[in-house]
């Protein structure tokens, strides 16, 4: 089965080595992860975390050499989700234009039930794009492996003969991302009710603009989330 | 003159009467607007402050009444800037085309200026979105008022007949912002050197789509800023 290609980010956590010791530095990240959703993963502190989780602070510092070690494998347990969500259900679908609506919609999907809780892509993102070091690197290069993957489906529909041959791939990857990030945002600070519908309605069009008619022929619509969007299931 | 419609926010400062310190109070929200790009608006301390303006910290404190204040004070500096390069140059363009080209060049022009810098609305925005209060409020409002002027251009083309009938002004606001948004996490994250081109490309399909054969006719691309990042002049 094809794969987004894991990106090198060291492993840590010295007594992680047992069952037992595997499972309370999941429960960890679990704990980090839900945090890191409100309050971005600057926020998340060792001490918070210890008294969240009802261990001392150095009983979770032995999971994790250090915050910034925390820090990452929160983003990698995001993306390991996200790649569950998102990537492998779309993958199921065939090469080509069903593939493509897919992950396009899944990610919609992703983000729509985010809506509480914030995509860690995005809010680290901004947390993170002027910090260099390793947790920058660690978020860059797995966005990045996602982006791949989503170009990479955009250049199959093109070969497959279901995007127009002059559909340059950066461009609509950009375009949908684009539509993805004014989704959170209004739906998040904005609170505005129809968000989902005007992400739904453009990424539709989007996708229509560039279609050929073999292409157009395999698009399902996103019907359901305009649907969900127009009952004001989003914004609260 | 047209105007943004100011926002509701209480102006504080208690020995800012003079105008010494009038001039005292700016100074002190001109660092701080400049560190809040970098470390954002929840990363503002006024001690911090006090050490960069070489003041004591009672002293910054006696310019505004508590750290609210001063991320409010904050993001109306900010708003006055935006205001002044980008809405005001843009209503002086005439009603339709020229006007909403005019907004959506010199949108992305203040996003290009501030790939170093950060976008304060667009990192508040990721800051704020789950932080009820004075502040959040603030910057939801200011974002409101620019995103209801684009929207005004937007039906005004319309009415020109410079934008098709079925124009939806909500959703090409929502797409024109998503291209914005995706310009700033692509530059200022990923560090992609093409992200201005991209973004100049994307918005101006975007108005093609949209726009009648007299609307074309005003419709000049923006080539300057699309040279400008071929040349490799936005992201280092």
């Amino acid at each position: 089965m094809e794969s987004l290609a894991k990106t090198s980010v060291s492993e840590t956590g010295a007594p992680s080595g047992s069952a037992k010791g595997r499972q309370t530095r999941q429960a960890i990240i679990d704990c980090a992860l839900q945090m890191a959703g409100r309050i971005g993963l600057e926020g998340l502190s060792i001490g918070v975390l210890a008294d969240r989780m009802d261990m001392s602070k150095s009983g979770v510092f032995a999971h994790f050499g250090s915050r910034e070690d925390l820090q990452i494998a929160v983003i990698r347990s995001y993306h390991d989700q996200f790649e569950q969500e998102v990537f492998y259900r779309a993958i199921a679908q065939p090469r080509g234009m069903p593939r493509l609506a897919a992950m396009v919609q899944r990610w919609l999907q992703r983000v729509s039930v985010e809506m509480e809780t914030g995509c860690i892509y995005i809010s680290s993102a901004v947390e993170f794009d002027d910090r260099p070091g390793p947790v920058r690197e660690a978020l860059v290069a797995m966005i990045q492996t996602w982006h791949d993957a989503v170009r990479r489906a955009i250049a199959q529909a093109i070969e497959c003969g279901h995007l127009k041959a002059d559909t340059d791939p950066q461009q609509l990857m950009f375009q949908i991302h684009g539509y993805i990030l004014a989704l959170h945002h209004d739906a998040r600070l904005l609170r505005l009710p129809n968000s989902l519908a005007l992400a739904c309605r453009s990424l539709d069009a989007l996708l229509r603009a560039q279609a050929t008619p073999a292409g157009l022929a395999l698009l399902t619509p996103c019907q359901a989330h305009a649907s969900q969007a127009a009952q004001g299931d989003v914004a609260h």
